[in-house]
Parts: C-alpha cells; sequence; structure tokens
C-alpha cells in the first residue's frame, strides 16, 4: 500500500457491521419469515437508496429503512402495523459489529479512523454507541450531509470535506461490490473485505433466499473499478502496510 | 383518464416484451441453469443501470447487458468465453412480446405512440422489427440519447423532446415498479401494467429464485409516486379513455 496514506475510511452496513443480525429480531415478530424478510428487506433498502437518489428524491436512511421494511412484508402479505413496523427496523440501531472490528480499528489507532455510511447521522450514531465502535473513530461521516447515496461521488466527496485529505490518501474499505466500485471510481485506494462466505458453495441449487442474496450481493462487480487490496478480514488490513508507513505512523 | 391525453409511451422491458423470454436460450447453453441465470441477470441488468448513472459512468445497455451476464455467469462458477457470452446476450435482441402488446398498440392508433427504453437504439431497432410491432409505433426513444438510465428524470425528459408535449398530456404505461414511480415523480399520468402472475403464491415458501424474484420486482414500490392507473393487460387501457377522448381521437 502506499506509503502516503492518512486515513482508513469504513463502510459500516456489511462491512463494520454484520446486517444479518437483524435476522433474530425479524423471527421473533414474523415467525417462519425471519430469513426471508431479511433478505428481501435489506435488498431493497439498498435498491431504494440507489432509486430515490436517481430520482432527485433523497429521504433519510431511517425512512428508506421503514420503507423497504413495509415494502417485504407487504409483498409477502404479512400484516404489520405501523409500531411493530418501527419496532422491527429499530433493529437496524443495534447491529452486531463483526468480531474482527475492534481489533483493525486500535491497530490503525495513529491514522485517522472514519465511517463513510448511508445511514443517517442518528442511526449511525445509535451504531457506534451500541457496539462501544465510537471510542476507536475519529469521525463518523453520513451521506445526509450530501443527499445523495453511494456510489455517487457526491457521497464520497464528503471524506475530503471533513478529513481534509484529497482522494489518494485515503484508503477505504468496504464489503460491499457497488462500494468497491463507487469508492474506486472515485479515486480512493479500495481495500475489499471478502469474509469466507457463510453458505460453503453459495451457487448451488436448489436456490434459497439466502444463496440468492449471496450471489446477488456477495461478488465483486463486473463494473472495472476493481479494489486494489482483498482481505478475507478486517484483521489483516494492518498487514498491508508497508515498513515505511509504520515507521512514519 | 384526462381528455387531452395526447401520447401513450410504453416502457418496454417487462412491459411490451418478455425478459423472461430469454431462459429457453440460457437453459440451452447451461443446461439446469436456465431459470436461476435469468433472474439474476435481469435483476443485475437493472442495478447497472441505476450503479452506472450513480457513478457518472453511463455505459450502453449492450454493454450493461454483457457485463450483468458477466457477472451471473461468475457468481455461479459456470466458464463461459466471449463468444459464448455474446450469443446468450444476443437473447435480448429478440425477446417475446406479450401477447396483449399488438391489439393495445393497433386500438391506440389515433394518439402517438411511443417505447421509452433503456435499451441501446440497436436493441431496440432489433426489437421492435423481430417482434414485427414497430409498425404501430411511432417513435423508439432509447435513454442512451442523454446517457442515463431511468428512474433519472433526465431519461424521462426526452419523451418531450422526441414528442414535443408537456408530461401532463403523455400516458406512460409500465409494468416495473421503478418505472413506475420514476415516470409519475417526472409528471406523466402513469397505467401500471399487472399481469397475473405466473407463480400462484409469489410469498410461499420454500423460496426460490422465481419467488425471490417477483418479489423484488414485481410488486408496487413503496416509494410514494403511486400509479393512476392499474390495468391486469395491455388490452384494457384502450377502456380507460373518456368519451371524450374517443370523440376527439
Amino acid at each position: 500500500m502506499r506509503d502516503d496514506i492518512e486515513a482508513f475510511v469504513f463502510d459500516a452496513y456489511g462491512t463494520l457491521f454484520d446486517t444479518q443480525s437483524v435476522e433474530t429480531t425479524v423471527e421473533d415478530a414474523f415467525p417462519g419469515w425471519g430469513s426471508v424478510i431479511t433478505q428481501i428487506w435489506r435488498m431493497k433498502q439498498l435498491e431504494y437508496s440507489w432509486l430515490s437518489t436517481l430520482m432527485d428524491r433523497y429521504e433519510d436512511f431511517w425512512s428508506i429503512t421503514l420503507r423497504s421494511l413495509d415494502y417485504t412484508l407487504r409483498s409477502l402479505e404479512l400484516a404489520c402495523d405501523r409500531q411493530t413496523l418501527e419496532k422491527v427496523a429499530a433493529a437496524y440501531l443495534e447491529l452486531k459489529h463483526f468480531e474482527d472490528a475492534p481489533v483493525c480499528l486500535d491497530a490503525l489507532a495513529s491514522y485517522q479512523r472514519a465511517i463513510l455510511s448511508n445511514g443517517s447521522r442518528a442511526m449511525l450514531a445509535s451504531l457506534a454507541e451500541s457496539s462501544k465502535l465510537a471510542q476507536s473513530l475519529d469521525h463518523i461521516i453520513s451521506v445526509d450531509e450530501k443527499g445523495a447515496y453511494k456510489p455517487s461521488p457526491g457521497a464520497y466527496a464528503l471524506v475530503g470535506d471533513v478529513l481534509g485529505l484529497p482522494p489518494e490518501r485515503v484508503a477505504f474499505v468496504s464489503s460491499n461490490g457497488f462500494d468497491i466500485c463507487g469508492a474506486k471510481s472515485f479515486g480512493f485506494t479500495v481495500i475489499r473485505v471478502a469474509r469466507k462466505p457463510s453458505l460453503p458453495q453459495v451457487g448451488k441449487l436448489p436456490m434459497d433466499e439466502k444463496r440468492f442474496f449471496a450471489l446477488m450481493r456477495g461478488q465483486l462487480e463486473m463494473l472495472d473499478y476493481p479494489p486494489d487490496f482483498t482481505v478475507g478480514s478486517l484483521a489483516e488490513i494492518p498487514n498491508l502496510l508497508g515498513p515505511e508507513a509504520a515507521r512514519r505512523h
């Protein structure tokens, strides 16, 4: 990795925090449907972030999270009042962090460490507090400042605004294919986190919703702008630093 | 419907033409995988149209169609050379039209009739010729003129540029949820075509790829901007016209 990297910026949902961890809350509210709802909800949540940006009808991520859950439940013909909808959606405020997150953030303490996320400021503040990762982060940046979701260049430009660094001095870390492309296209050094899939053979038949989700969201996109580095765990990121960087920091 | 509608503008993929009709070509090339590839391919094709627009990295729909098929095959670890990739992708040049399309277009002959589609000009020309719908269309408009995919307002603005009509004089017809929202948000009168699903119980467990696709793509989006009218078939559209409109046309 370049020796003049000054900051590590992390995606939140799917990279530091496990969006699949909402499944227990969902299953409690809708027994038998936990897995299906979790997958469709997450896919629609991303889709609505893209569509609302494209339509010039931005709404914050809490609104998008509610709308996408509402869509999911209606599609499955599962009745739900507003109170239950908000209670289930609140699972996104207390996602589990991945186990490899704290050790990675601590090892990078001599760098600026930030989150750049689609989440609203309130959602991200809640996540950082409940997970106790707040103490290991210098900045938490929400795309809400710009009113445009990733992978819009405007969303990534917030990093420069807040950290005062040009893109080439920033290492951007994400597990999400669209985010990897967007960040690389914008000009960051990009590290892909490709954790071992929980499904041993993702594309195997018969297809169920978890395999379908893994096929749609877990792979590298074929959109050019591949990552500079790929790691199997956040814990491997400090190993990417060269001796010069280690000496400087 | 308003009496001053002057034009009917149709979405192509999924509205006039059946994207599921590629499955036989796909199955011939990859036996046992026809259904899975067809669903993932179509979902990624749309996703790549949105992501490339958001990233300011527009490429035409033929390129997007190839990239999304490439992604699908790699994800499933199905080997494929460039020649096979292009041969399979060419199924999008000869999609079957839905049976209700010709009768609808013929009944609206006294109006301007157009397609507004994500497809490239060459793709749409091929579709219109092979399906013989070309003779019933006054204009075939590709978003390629604007370099932005639906639901960007810029894509819908092409209708006004070509037809010389303000949005309120245009009825826009689509089966695609995102397109319905985008068109309504832009200002058209919008007709949703909700054909009877081929799966009797879409959200039933166990979930397979066709159910998952129907859940993700076949429903009305929860993004505001609902359609003005919903029909079960294109053939019902002429029934929406009031007596005044019938007299004028």
